[in-house]
């Protein structure tokens, strides 16, 4: 049963009579037409159409039923018919399933009826579209009420075939029907839909098809084969609808794949209080524990329950009102959990005290869980560590390690009357925001950098664009498998699902929280994990690393499996604690120059900057330097004891540390106004001229990095005897250091050489003035074309390499990141000029190209050269794979992706060596 | 006698015995030894030896001699003394000269006197050093004289090897000697050397000796074997002296060829007045003119008319003096050009009557000589046409189109009294810059980026470096033979030489003539052609390429032979018609953007700028923009008719266009103070909202290009209308248009493809309303590294790439040009950190690698695609060489510059082809 994320490429054998259609119980032979390939089988019939027969094979007790092929979706997307032979397939096929159930489709005595639902190869929960109790009409709506003696379930399944026929099939807007059902729930002064008795449901089915008439301009098909035709045709053709495509290209899932159709037996949740429909989960999806963890209602069909348009009980409630079935429930669970060896996702019905199944699948699950599980899981020996590495994402230690609110500040918050509201805690993570109460207003602000939390009484298929774009989801109702729930946990999204004393009205804009009342726009702080709301912005606070034992285990054995050493980019000593804390095995990159801009420093740097190079008083201003920047190296160098810190030498343009240009213009204008301060005026005259003689048409491209370490080495030297003096005095204090200088903004060996030299000597004089001696490595950053063009002479001069992919990219496109963001590169990546936005992922036609270059030649030069990335791509899971094939030994990233880049190294070793998470 | 520039490879036969000294007799010796390649002969004996050797052996009445070898030199730099065997082959060959002269080196009554030259491969005038009179002691000298029975000769050459032997090989300051002399002629009541008698000379002699051994702290060297010693060794130092190395990195000759020394029998022109010393060429350097040219002196050595102290006489004056000589003269001089098929620069002295030649070489001259003699010895048939297009080069077709004074300007000049004096036209062009009255102050100003007129009396070897780095040379003293009239002429640096009337005082600072004082800092222009000099700045005008008939000629020839089209980038019609005049077969970048500059559409531009994108406005004030540019373009398509024309989409950042955020701020700050004028501030802020809206970081990699026309394509869209406008009016004048529109900026293929489908589909609405078909490309710029790296998919959208080879350098180097210049770039070339100007010259290495890339994916994915270069780099010849190599179609560049590609592009052919210049 090894699937892989790859679609199979199996053709058809025979065009002319295709299978396409497949009883459940046909599944071996769907399995022989793809040769054994479980992988296929699911292609072929869908995830869900492959678990009911996976489950049929295994004896569970699923209603019996058939799945058309995703190969009958594509082809009727190409052909825009049916293909020749499915109908007359599917009409055998409902033959057998009406001979299993001894019921027949279309009967007015004892007729059958059927679900059809869409199932792709990959779950796309509430994105496709399920029609249920087809085989209805008028007729055999008697029939049944004849048979069952139960008008009042009858008629609420008619009234729910025509409404959901009417939305799912026809189109028609789902408000037409709920308005409806709202009024008549008031004349019925009921409070409920399980309140209204069989009348009422019977003239509300009369009212459906009166509005169905109105809406459509025909009856309501009576025909059900015609109910069933159009009804597969609707689930084809939505595969091909905005909402599913949107959700592909947000979950990166090809558009070729196409969907299975499942029509299955229906069996009646809502026959009385006996009867009941839930989901559950074999494990807790929110923290992983392993406790069975679900909903259910009772005597509601199963769109009760996922849509959260009623409350429903927690699973552990059914032990006491079934205790039978809850025992039978569990083996069942259990048992698919160990067949599937992962946490499943199940939806059941109970028809009157008898438990079927009716759909299994992999569990959606919050990131923590899927860490818990995973480590669990292989220490229960179900999967091996490979396997559990290969489970967890990147991007779900990424939203693990999420910021949290700072408890003081939500305790402060509750004091004062801010925490306005609790829901359920359904997808963990704290997320600040601006109000907006619907996706296309969401999806809007989101996309223009703001903050959103969105907010709607539930969420739909529909909404989930807006979804992706917030920060937050807050619902009024719906439980833990809301549609809002499953969707935010699965895209790791914080969200509060049916926080009920909050009260959301759509229409005014507005949430009313007792007296609070916060209008769009307005700002608000949602606690996914707690399930808190609160007005106004809560501070938030990095994640605690040390607490989450579980992720520690993992990237445990992460670090085993990897080959990319992961080292992190600081420049502090807390900071260089921290990534040692979260696994880092080294400073890959320590900036220098966020030391001068200090308060207590800046002085001293600009008089140095505006001294004459080479004189006697920059020489003065240095001097002073000196031992601050000892002291910070000394810091660093203590907190990385035995591991290696790569110090990049000063690298923005002097001009940064002046002050503008154009506000010293402006305090000239008024001195000269007021006339009585000359010499304030003349001095900042003076800075000005010097402040303009600095600056720069484009300064990225200007006198910054080894330009300025060349034509003001005073600077660069004094760095470079800060690094040893720190250096020999933590080696005297028999503390390990192994510094790294690396020089930035290189484009010609000819710079590497001369730095080179420059460190060589000084390293000589301080380590025989203290008699100490210190092994070093000096390097460079491979940060502009040229420089990877010409890696072969740089490795000549070069100990080791590291991308600088910021740069790289940004002269590699010609964007500059500050200017480019806002004003066009989120706009190519969104009319797809651009497939991502290259800053974040690292562009492997282009700048890949220039990186494997640099890699080839540097190595060919110099084997012995060490080479790393040290661009924010260093923490980005499809960069790390690059590198990873590219051939480098080290990435460095920020401190809190560390964790991230350890796991994503080894996942892509465990791949690259054939292992797969299945 | 087949030379090419390359230095040979010959590696010695035997080490033993190897042989050191060459007599001039012996050239047939050595050329076996260089297996017949007289290339190799060249490098051996160095260029001086080689022509000495060779006219010995064509019967040229030649002072015996010999040759010591360059391996000799360059063995001697090496291990620090001769080698082995040197020493002993010199006295042998010094031997075989006494028994061809019947006279004896040392001898008292009859002594061999020779002089001591160096001689290298190329030849490098005035570098290295020579000493004449070897062999002169107290006792010879008293021999010669009853030898001679002139006293007053031999004393002159006595005093003269002391003076020369201590400036050139003991390092003497010549002044300490040159102040004596001036003081003795003051003794004398004397003016000139040649009225000092035989005492005061014998007095000189003394006090010369005098002199040495207080400067030198030793006698001087009564052995003249000792002298001869000290004298080779001195040449061979001086190889490597500072002068010679400097010379040889600025002519670009390699360091590791070493020099020859020649010693050779001394004859003298300093015997009365049937002898004398003169320099003359074949032909007039100045003009290229056939007719012999040259200066002598009567009663003087050779170094008097080289060093330009006494202003000699005219060759054609001799024909008077000495109508034998001068005949015998003539005949030789002829034969020579006539044997090494080149213009020749000989050198002669006259012995009491007979002749003798002591060197040829081929001849320095102007570009504008080099030229008219390369086209009329290929018209009288001496060489070939391709010949003579590789004997010319690209550098000198420049200098010949340097600009020159305005006519009128000069003429004004001259009314006002601004003409304040003439001398010799030694090196043609026009200067304008500040008198700097030394070498060290002229380089100083000259890479500060001054333009200095160097100003001296006469300029000497150690000048060189300041003569490179002005635009032009002032001197009162020598002719169009003078050391700094030669070097002015080989590096095409407008020269005035000789300028008697203009007192120069080094002291002080300052240039008298007449009345006008001009000081040191102070502006100066000269003709260089005309020989005038002018106090202040006369306006320079464009050279008239029409009148300049050899260069059109062998332009001609070079456009038969060149592989490379030529086409020229030029915006306006007046630009386009001269680009077509110099030879340009088509536009190769219009810039579109400098039409928006122009006062009357700026305001529009603005207005259009400020609109929202795709608003009505936008489109109104576009609409008021369209009929500008469709006039723009149908100049020039007119202009170009029948030609491409290769049009650049707006390239430039909007804020370009835009006034400064600091003039604007300091302008509302006005205004808020006086407080009156409430409307104008309020446009001024908002006005300073919008401009710090467009506002980039680095503009280079911000908002323009391709990316201004995805973000506002209603520009673009204006400027295509407008090209197709004129395109299909001019095609109903039944004028033929090929437009081709280039899209600037691209990094990604999908940019190339949006802007094809706009321009298709605008070309096709125009073509069907007008009913014209007319034929177009559209291309895109390969300046972002990325473009070059994806060039495959790009060549897919495209029918042309041209690579702009401006900002390629720019993001390949990642330096702004803008920004680089002053702050490093010209400090890194000096320092060799870059061998050469990156923006000048193209860098093989990095960009080169991006373009040769960018050529194989492009032409592999789309054979047909034509591909060229459009920055500056188009017009200079190394890259033009490479643009060759590589294989591109065309180059363009700016108008002026177009007869120079057209040259450098036939000469990369013709190397490519195996020819060569001799």
């Amino acid at each position: 049963m090894a699937t892989t994320s790859k679609s199979s490429s199996r053709k058809p054998k025979s065009t002319g009579d295709q299978t396409w259609v497949y009883r459940f119980a046909d599944v071996d032979k769907a399995e022989a037409y793809c040769d054994g390939s479980w992988d296929g089988v699911r292609a072929l019939l869908g995830g869900k159409g492959a678990n009911l027969a996976e489950m049929t094979r295994i004896g569970v007790n699923v209603p019996p039923g058939f799945t058309v092929t995703t190969e009958a979706c594509n082809t009727y997307s190409k052909i825009g018919k049916f293909p020749d032979g499915m109908w007359e397939q599917v009409l055998t096929a409902l033959k057998s399933v009406e001979e299993a159930t001894g019921k027949k489709f279309g009967d007015d005595t004892n007729p059958l009826l059927v679900s059809v639902r869409s199932g792709a190869k990959f779950s796309m929960p509430g994105m496709m579209d399920t029609v249920l109790n087809l085989g209805l009409n008028d007729k055999s709506a008697a029939g049944m009420v004849k048979l069952t003696k139960d008008e009042r379930f009858v008629f609420d399944s008619y009234r729910r075939l025509v409404q959901m026929f009417g939305t799912v099939v026809m189109g028609i807007e789902d408000e037409a029907f709920e308005d409806y059902l709202t009024e008549a729930k008031k004349v019925y002064r009921v409070k409920t839909d399980a309140e209204l008795n069989a009348e009422a449901w019977k003239t509300i089915t009369e009212e459906f098809k009166t509005i169905f008439k109105k809406e459509v301009g025909e009856e309501f098909p009576q025909d059900p084969f015609k109910q069933l035709e159009l009804a597969i045709e609707a689930v084809f053709k939505s595969w091909d609808g905005k909402r599913a495509v949107d959700y592909r290209n947000a979950a990166g899932i090809s558009h070729d794949l196409g969907t299975g159709v499942n029509v299955q037996t229906m069996v009646f949740g809502n026959m009385g209080n006996n009867s009941g429909t839930g989901v559950a989960f074999t494990r807790e999806p929110a923290t992983g524990e392993r406790v069975l963890f679900g909903d259910y209602l009772i005597n509601a069909q199963g769109e009760d329950v996922v849509a959260g348009i009623r409350t429903p009980s927690p699973i552990a409630k059914l032990k006491e009102e079934m205790p039978a079935v809850y025992d039978e429930f569990e083996a069942i669970v259990n048992r698919l959990e160990e067949h599937y060896r992962e946490m499943q996702d199940v939806e059941f019905t109970i028809e009157q005290g008898k438990l079927y199944m009716l759909q299994t699948r992999d569990g959606k699950r919050t990131a923590r869980s899927a860490i818990r599980i995973a480590v669990e899981m292989a220490e229960e020996g179900v999967i091996s560590r490979q396997q559990a590495v290969l489970r967890v994402s990147p991007g779900q230690v990424s939203q693990l390690l999420h910021p949290q609110f700072d408890e003081g500040a939500k305790q402060e918050a509750a004091a004062t009357g801010r925490l306005i509201g609790h829901g359920v805690n359904a997808s963990p993570g704290a997320a600040v925001g601006v109000a907006a109460f619907d996706a296309d207003l969401a999806e809007k602000w989101g996309k223009a950098g703001k903050a959103v939390i969105m907010v709607r009484p539930e969420t739909k298929p529909d909404d989930v664009h807006g979804m992706l774009a917030a920060k937050g989801i807050l619902t009024s109702r719906g439980g833990a498998t809301s549609h809002a729930a499953v969707v935010a946990r699965q895209f790791g999204v914080p969200c509060v699902a049916g926080a009920e004393g909050i009260d959301i009205d759509v229409r005014s804009r507005t949430l009313k929280a007792g007296d609070v009342i916060i209008r769009e726009g307005e700002l608000l702080s949602i606690d996914g994990g707690a399930g808190e709301v609160f007005k106004g912005e809560i501070p938030t606070v990095e994640p605690d690393f040390e607490r989450e034992q579980f992720l520690q285990k993992l990237l445990g054995w992460a670090d085993e499996f990897r080959r990319l050493n992961v080292y992190a980019n600081a420049d502090y000593p807390a900071d260089a604690r921290r990534a040692r804390e979260y696994g880092a095995r080294g400073i890959g990159l320590c900036r220098t120059e966020h030391m001068f801009f200090q308060e207590d420093r800046l002085p001293v740097v600009q008089s140095m900057i505006l001294s004459e190079p080479g004189s006697a008083e920059e020489a003065a201003e240095l001097e002073k330097l000196l031992p601050f920047q000892q002291d910070d190296f000394y810091g660093i160098f203590r907190a990385m004891e035995g591991l290696p810190v790569i110090i990049r030498l000063i690298d923005p343009p002097l001009h940064e540390f002046m002050p503008s240009h154009e506000a010293l213009a402006l305090r000239a204008a008024g001195l000269r106004l007021m006339g009585d301060r000359p010499n304030e005026l003349a001095q900042i005259e003076e800075l000005m001229v010097a402040v303009k003689g600095l600056e720069e048409f484009n300064p990225m491209l200007g006198l910054r990095g080894v330009r300025l370490g060349i034509m003001r080495p005073a600077i660069n030297a004094m760095q470079i005897r800060a690094i040893f003096l720190a250096a020999t005095q933590l080696s005297r204090e028999r503390v390990r250091v192994k510094p790294e200088i690396m020089i930035p903004v290189t484009s010609t060996y000819m710079e590497v050489k001369t730095l080179r030299e420059m460190v060589d000597k000084i390293a000589k004089e301080i380590c025989e003035e203290s008699g100490v001696e210190i092994e070093y490595m000096v390097g460079t950053m491979i940060e502009l074309p040229r420089a990877a063009i010409t890696s072969d002479k740089m490795a000549e001069y070069s100990d080791f390499f590291s991308f600088g992919t910021n740069d790289l990219t940004q002269t590699t496109f010609g964007i500059s990141r500050d200017d480019a963001e806002g004003k066009f590169l989120l706009e190519y990546v969104e009319t797809g000029i651009l497939p991502e936005n290259p800053f974040q992922v690292l562009d492997r036609e282009g700048v890949g190209y220039l990186v494997d270059l640099g890699v080839k030649q540097g190595r060919k030069a110099n084997p012995k050269i060490e080479i790393g990335i040290c661009g924010e791509h260093g923490g980005e899971p499809k960069s790390i794979e690059f590198c990873h094939n590219v051939g480098l030994d080290y990435v460095s990233c920020s401190p809190f992706r560390v964790p991230i880049a350890r796991l994503a190294a080894a996942r892509s070793a465990l791949i690259d060596d054939g292992f797969s998470s299945k």
